[in-house]
């Protein structure tokens, strides 16, 4: 199919990689349910991962094995390099049944190829890897050994390919161009949602060359007091002749995220928040500077934190995460993240999302930046206004 | 907060009927992770359901409680009438812990409020209960005795209030809408992202009065070939000058949904497809008439089923499934699915979507409808042309 992402090259690649981690980990057999973890693997892709399915790997098999929805069959034999064989579809009387489960056919499956004592490792803190999914799992595999296997895909997908790194520097424009275009258009009196549609045509459309795909998250615009929480989407009321907006939004492309937070004051803004901004693009100016191969995600944190200190501020959260392919609820990759007691050395390639942002009481200042890992630095994939944005 | 989408003697109502769910049952305590379940029970709102958080509803307690990270425990003061002792942060450094877990810490409330050794209810089959959360909440707790509470309060999501209801004809007439406009924008050449951008922009933009919300399921638009396949999204490709595309979508108007599926041909149809789009639309017609109180799911499956095999087609899968409060990934509520041997009798005030459609070998035809049922058949929340689409 000439609509799959990668070559295929590219996908024997990551699939030898992930074996060789199973080596080290001491697994058989990998199950792998996070959209994210299946589209790395094989391309495949569809909004169908809200029914049980997987990606296998067996350090055995010569490719991944697809497991779903019979209907979603199709859809893996669209999007992948798959042979029809390692494309295996379940009942679909088993979809939302109170007794039986999709798994039950799968851990079927896993007996039939043999694999019935197998050293088995599931992804327990998948997002749609349910209790109920690995008790059926499990149940139907008394003999094989189950353990955790500590997201080992998204650790994988850590370091980006030179072709991954093309699709995340589309996705920075693209989400640089819904930035600016929710700027253009946020004025006192303006109702949220007409915001917020601005930014999803944006995000559609995408840059000239690279159309859009869906985010991972909606767009996030906290306003007024609702600036110091920084999970709550847009309502019908008119944004404020003054006061503080903040947006959250990615660019999307081909499922790989670039996210990007602005934080904007409709009239003149206090200096108190004119302040906590210039620290917070110091912060992230800091960070930058310290995120280059060979330092750690301490590091970039501790760079960060201490300039914030220097302004009498700190943050609890985490500053930052590392980024990729993504799918809901999550832009982030669950693997490194830039806070204290991190270790991990970065390396050319990785990319993060580093928050810079505070939420105090009453409100809150985020002025963010996605990047790439180099040698020399953080190199920052959006081109956005690095400041508090005011519209008077 | 005047923002919250009922008024307090509703959501009164809704832990009254929960309780009397839970004694029935005989479970001390339920611990809801479902983001549907977590508004419906409390308002909680907030695109926060990529941590672990829930609301708990204990027998003893007079409102739910709120467990969830610590920089959205003010997203549940501002969208909820929860008091501020029922409003529980977690710590920060659990986020994403490779060894620690924020229902360590759900454990120790649990026990704190001498509940250690309760009968608690899980929702082993919520899409964000993953296998680690409920690893963690059993292990913190070993003298509790927990069962599956087999979607406890999805299934006291069933039957929609009149308040509910408003906000279902509002997500339909915004669905109508966003329909409407993929409708005219879809031409031939036209690239695929650009039918998507005008859907996101008039599912967000709403209808006068009425403000959209996010989708709990990106637009989908298989083309061609994909149309045999239900979940693929878009691409850059230009629509064919000939050849088919499927639309499912939906309007959201404060977390509720109202999905729809309509087939559009680009240039003059084949018989066989416009012959497949008359026996889909008799079918819908077949099936509103049987969804009246009384009548099962399964009769209304059955009714729609029997004008598929008079034309010489069949759906394996279900016909349809409950709507109402919905969170990514899923707009259905897991309850009821219009299928064989779903014996739930129907009440008005349920609502449902009914996918009427066909996925063959190489093409797929849907006409879809969501409607509430009433005394007298199925009521259409959405009002779109019936029929094949074609554009020439």
């Amino acid at each position: 199919m000439s609509n799959i992402p990668f070559t295929r090259a590219e996908y024997a690649e990551r699939f030898a990689q992930v074996k060789g981690r199973m080596a080290i980990a001491g697994f058989d057999l990998i199950v792998c349910q996070d959209p994210a973890n299946m589209g790395w693997l094989t391309g495949f892709d569809g909004w169908s991962f809200y029914v049980p399915q997987c990606v296998l790997v067996h350090r055995d098999e010569e490719t991944p094995i697809w497991f779903g929805r019979a209907q979603d069959a199709k859809s893996a034999h669209l999007t992948t390099y798959l042979p029809a064989k390692n494309i295996v579809p379940f009942s679909e009387h088993l979809i939302q049944h109170p007794v039986g489960h999709p798994y039950d056919e799968l851990a079927e499956l896993i007996r039939a190829r043999g694999w019935s004592k197998a050293r088995i490792g599931v992804e327990m803190d998948a997002h749609y890897y349910t209790a109920r999914c690995h008790a059926h799992l499990t149940n139907g595999l008394p003999e094989a050994a189950f353990s955790n296997n500590g997201d080992l895909v998204n650790w994988a997908r850590l370091v980006k390919s030179d072709a991954e790194l093309v699709l995340m520097r589309e996705a920075g424009q693209i989400c640089s161009h819904a930035m600016n275009r929710a700027i253009e258009v946020m004025r006192p009196g303006v109702p949220q949602y007409q915001v917020i549609a601005e930014i999803y045509h944006a995000q559609t459309i995408g840059v000239p060359g690279a159309g859009g795909d869906y985010a991972a998250i909606c767009p996030l615009m906290p306003v007024g007091e609702g600036t110091s929480t920084p999970h709550l989407t847009w309502s019908d009321a008119p944004l404020p002749t003054s006061g503080l907006a903040m947006l959250e939004i990615a660019g999307a492309r081909r499922r790989y995220h670039a996210p990007l937070t602005r934080t904007i004051h409709l009239g003149k803004p206090p200096q108190a928040i004119t302040d906590v901004a210039k620290a917070v693009v110091e912060g992230v100016d800091a960070g930058l500077a310290k995120a280059k191969s060979g330092n750690t995600a301490a590091e970039v944190e501790g760079a960060w934190q201490a300039v914030l200190r220097k302004h009498g501020l700190k943050k609890e959260s985490r500053v930052g995460y590392s980024i990729g392919l993504a799918y809901p609820p999550d832009w982030g990759e669950r693997t490194v993240s830039l806070r204290p007691g991190d270790e991990t050395a970065l390396q050319a390639g990785m990319c993060f999302h580093i928050q810079s942002g505070v939420w105090l009481q009453d409100f809150g200042v985020a002025i963010s930046e996605s990047f790439v890992v180099t040698d020399t630095g953080g190199e920052r994939l959006c081109d956005v206004a690095r400041e508090l944005i005011v519209i008077d």
